[in-house]
């Protein structure tokens, strides 16, 4: 008997219909003999519905009274699939998350889990129940209810697995897999049978949205394989674990990420430490810089330019322009109008022609760079926005348009 | 200061204006230095709405898994009503069933409180916390929710009342206390300053639906006085306690029952032990029966007649057809259109000609009665359902027309 883990996402779950479908994928692995636990997130737009419903009430509501509020969302959907595997005749319990013994931290809205312990979980299986648990939720030691953040039900569902050295954890979403590119954008994208864990966090942190990051950072901490497939097509879908044997594919990927922003202080005198006192400042407000361009500018100076995410642009400028007079600096200029696209490939180390090829498939679209950054598995370039898609297409048919056969 | 236990019903709670109605009455009492515990019920139709869902899904669905979907509700209200006090700038936590210790039996869907173990409660009031707790839940053996049923919030706003020596339980509803007949029927019906726990518990039975029946007993047990109150009005109410002063008072109202049948069993052997086995069998089957009226009939049988539910009509007939040829009874025969009309009041027992004045009431009103019953503070007549309302009336200005000042 092997134990899985099956996650399944809230648009999955939406109505009495998909409930449905989910419960017969659900039964299934039940009836082939496997110990199964099964997390969910609420259901369809339940979230956004609570979230909608405390801003009428409260926008600025305690993030207790909050994670409060949108626990209910996965307590429903549990129970109602529960009662959906009841009449297929399967014997199942469902556990909220403080029952499935999930213990995180006191950060309410985002909270970490600190750990899991599956005696009721196991009390369950042993009993030959299925188990449903709530994702996105736990118990922190004021006994008090607690949200994991956003994509949370992954983390949720890895962390079982850990917890309870599962075989295999099954993340159902409404894409087949990981694909080669944004299958919606590029025509001749290909889903990937594997991708290791690397790949796959630099991937999520490109924008491709599949999994949740902390998701993989755990499943890599702790070697659970990690299967994410469609539930809808029920095909084999993408398979993310340590080592993937590329075989011929360099890359394994491109990706986009719109939501960003390119800040330049101009002028800093050449003194060393001022480049490590303004990063200090910007992450002592948890803003998380990325590529990072240093050049030489005139009359001793230099210019400091690097990306911030678009969401954090206001705040780094208001933090920056009172504080560039202090150093001796210029001015602070931005561009909110660019985009980062990037590939993402355990190859990139061992080809250094890599690069090359993607910046000559940049060069024959005529799309300019403003900024480059690689690390071993990964070049990014920062380009104009309205440059993207056209850039991930260009980009994914110099790496993939001759090789069709994966 | 003192320490008051307010519950609102799910009407009270239906939308943001009223949540925040019911959040101003809240603060207010913490402001004049009570400590405050908020019992509440889920918001307006979100309990029915959920078991709609659930019935959509499975509806055969197990009771665990039901009562596992329906605490979501007080759950929701609960964070929410708290996101009101705290905008209205007081400090507030809300607690579910399990955090505020309500430890229950295992009956799902019907759960009786074994005990509440109030230290958390206890640790949020020393920090001067209002503390919302959600009604009509709570938490078994086996780490498992459970549900009081209908009406249970009442119930959770006693036991935290009688747990912590609270000074008074207001249950806050959409009528301004108990009257001496229904207001929406009778015209001069009046509203009562006070009543014993006992004639409040034989108005609730008669169908005057003020306060769970649960309740009013446990606040009996315990010596916790109760005012039931308008959330609206902010008039005082009714305060229901140990003894009542009747003051010229001699009963505290006319209530009616329609939800009632009659049964007679024609032509019983008038052997020993008969009736014993009918009610025996009857009770096995946990119905009900309320008045019991045996007549001589011929040859030496006798019939017995006797009133149920309604709803257990069904039951009791195909329970009692086979069995009366083993017990050498001719027929069982039902009247379906009867109602219960009763008094009530602690001065019944002491005035013995109250039960003349009420028949007096009925007679000038050429309504016929069926069957008597009588209890030390209730007298009860069996009439036919279409005379119910006009003997109410009746009998209510026989009683109270002539003594308009309470």
């Amino acid at each position: 008997m092997s134990l899985i883990v099956q996650k399944f996402g809230g648009s999955s779950l939406a109505d009495t219909d998909r409930l449905y479908h989910v419960a017969g994928i659900v039964t299934q692995t039940y009836a082939e003999g496997n110990g199964v636990v099964v997390v969910v997130s609420a259901q369809g737009d339940t979230t956004d519905e609570l979230i909608a419903r405390a801003a009428e009430v409260n926008p600025n509501a305690s993030r207790r009274e909050m994670d409060m509020l949108l626990t209910a969302g996965e307590q429903m959907s549990a129970s109602l699939l529960a009662m959906a595997v009841e009449k297929l005749g399967c014997p199942v319990v469902s556990l909220l998350g403080w029952q499935a013994g999930f213990l995180t931290d006191t950060t309410y809205g985002s909270a970490r889990i600190k750990r899991v312990e599956p005696d009721r979980i196991r009390k369950e299986l042993d009993k030959k129940n299925i188990v449903i648990v709530t994702g996105f939720q736990g118990v922190n030691r004021y006994d008090d209810m607690t949200t994991l953040g956003r994509g949370g039900s992954d983390t949720s569902a890895v962390a079982i697995a850990a917890a309870m050295h599962a075989d295999l954890c099954q993340i159902f979403t409404d894409v087949e897999g990981v694909f080669t590119a944004d299958p919606r954008k590029v025509g001749n994208a290909r889903k990937l049978e594997a991708i290791s864990y690397d790949e796959m966090l630099e991937l999520a942190s490109l924008g491709a949205q599949v999994l949740n990051n902390r998701s993989v950072e755990m499943a890599k901490k702790y070697g659970i394989e990690l299967e994410v497939l469609s539930s809808l097509t029920q095909e084999p879908g993408t398979i993310v674990k340590e080592a993937v044997k590329m075989e011929g594919m360099l890359i394994s990927g491109v990706a986009k990420d719109e939501s960003v922003a390119r800040i330049s202080v101009v002028g800093v005198p050449d003194r060393p430490g001022l480049a490590f006192r303004i990063f200090s400042k910007l992450a002592s407000k948890h803003i998380n810089v990325d590529i990072i361009l240093q050049s030489i500018g005139r009359n001793g100076t230099k210019d400091i330019s690097f990306t911030v995410n678009l969401n954090n642009l206001k705040d780094t400028i208001a933090l920056l322009e009172p504080y560039i007079s202090q150093i001796g600096a210029n001015t602070v200029v931005y561009d909110d109008s660019v985009a980062k696209v990037s590939i993402v490939g355990a190859g990139l180390e061992s080809h250094p022609g890599m690069a090359a090829k993607m910046f000559e498939a940049l060069y024959e679209a005529n799309i300019n760079i403003h900024m480059i950054s690689t690390s071993e598995i990964k070049i990014s370039v920062l380009i104009n926005r309205s440059d993207a898609d056209r850039a991930v297409s260009v980009i994914h048919e110099k790496f993939f348009g001759e090789a069709p056969d994966v």
